[in-house]
């Protein structure tokens, strides 16, 4: 496939990475195209990688996935255009955090909406899939790396685009009956307003390599 | 011990019952002595079982569990009295679910702040303890009915009232490994702003007797 990356940072890097190491062509985007975190991550990825503006990154794309910082997201998806949006899977793993009064950081957005819901409203004619924000980068596409059977999340409104997510999901090596469908974009609120447990989760066990595996009483008869 | 329970609902009938079974002495508190729930609760549970007023139930209690529905917890507790709650451990395991706008619930407070924070700073000699909310009644007091190990997380700046509720909720069958320490109260705001979470998980599992089972990457060397 051929898959739009924006933005730079460690979840960006990471899941550019992974996605070129499984045969994919990324396009990784930033602000503008040149970014140098971008031009160096290009060239040392091989003819797979390349780099570019957030609108030539979704552009390239088949699909793209929103790895800016949240805080931010909106305004970089404006910058990619709704044009390049339109009918396109766009899988949102930020988060929306606020470091701004210092930390622990708040949500940007939380309780009775979310970040997901929001891009969703502004890029009504993308289907947005929140997946993989409940985890730190490198458990994104090695699961592995926390052992035992653990639980990634994904919601939307659009049945397709989970399937392909899922599909995605798969190729980084998490297990089908791991990967759980909350339902509707309008999840995206749980999902988000768990980082603030997650937070506190990588204080008490003192890593952020960490996930939940969900548990459920088996049922009756 | 003597225990307080404030709330004649699911969570405070579950908690009374369970204590009850222990060879505790429990009074259930409502907002006035004679509650019919209360009345019918202590009829029917023997002589280590008594209702009376919140105020009546933090009295007689050595500690005391704010099972009160969270939106009103707050109001319970000044019914109850500063002076009967100093020095007192309270277990909250309420969440502050507002229904006032329909389904799903947000909450009455989240973010930059926590139900738990608020109790403990009306009621500054108090030593809140946030436990238990993170799970349905049956499951807080049988955590056997999910399979396999799962956790369960308390927080509180009180390190005594921690432990003291640690040891209860190994009476109730959570494993000393089971119970995880998040920090000071500040932590439950992760811990309630997870409640849109396990609504979903309820919605996506098709049962309320749930958990999550924290993994952490074992650690290297």
């Amino acid at each position: 496939m051929h898959i739009g990356v924006l933005g730079t940072g460690t979840v960006g890097r990471t899941l550019s990475q992974a996605l070129v190491d499984r045969g994919h062509e990324v396009r990784m985007g930033a602000r503008s195209a040149g970014n140098e975190t971008a031009v160096a991550w290009a060239e040392q990825s091989g003819p797979l990688a390349s780099e570019g503006s957030f609108a030539d990154a979704v552009a390239f794309g088949d699909m793209a996935f929103n790895a800016t910082a949240g805080a931010h997201s909106l305004e970089a998806l404006e910058m990619a255009g709704a044009e390049q949006l339109a009918g396109k899977l766009l899988v949102d793993v930020s988060n929306p955090l606020d470091f701004s009064q210092g930390m622990p950081p708040t949500l940007t957005v939380c309780n009775d909406d979310s970040l997901a819901e929001q891009l969703q409203r502004a890029f009504p004619e993308a289907r947005v899939v929140k997946a993989l924000n409940t985890v730190t980068a490198a458990v994104m596409v090695e699961p592995d790396l926390v052992p035992g059977a653990h639980t990634i999340f994904v919601c939307g409104d659009d049945a397709e685009a989970k399937a392909q997510t899922a599909r995605l999901l798969e190729e980084f090596g998490w297990p089908p009956g791991s990967i759980l469908d909350l339902g509707d974009i309008t999840a995206a609120r749980g999902m988000e307003m768990y980082l603030p447990l997650w937070l506190r989760l990588w204080g008490a066990t003192g890593t952020p390599v960490l996930n939940v595996d969900v548990r459920v009483a088996a049922a009756d008869g």
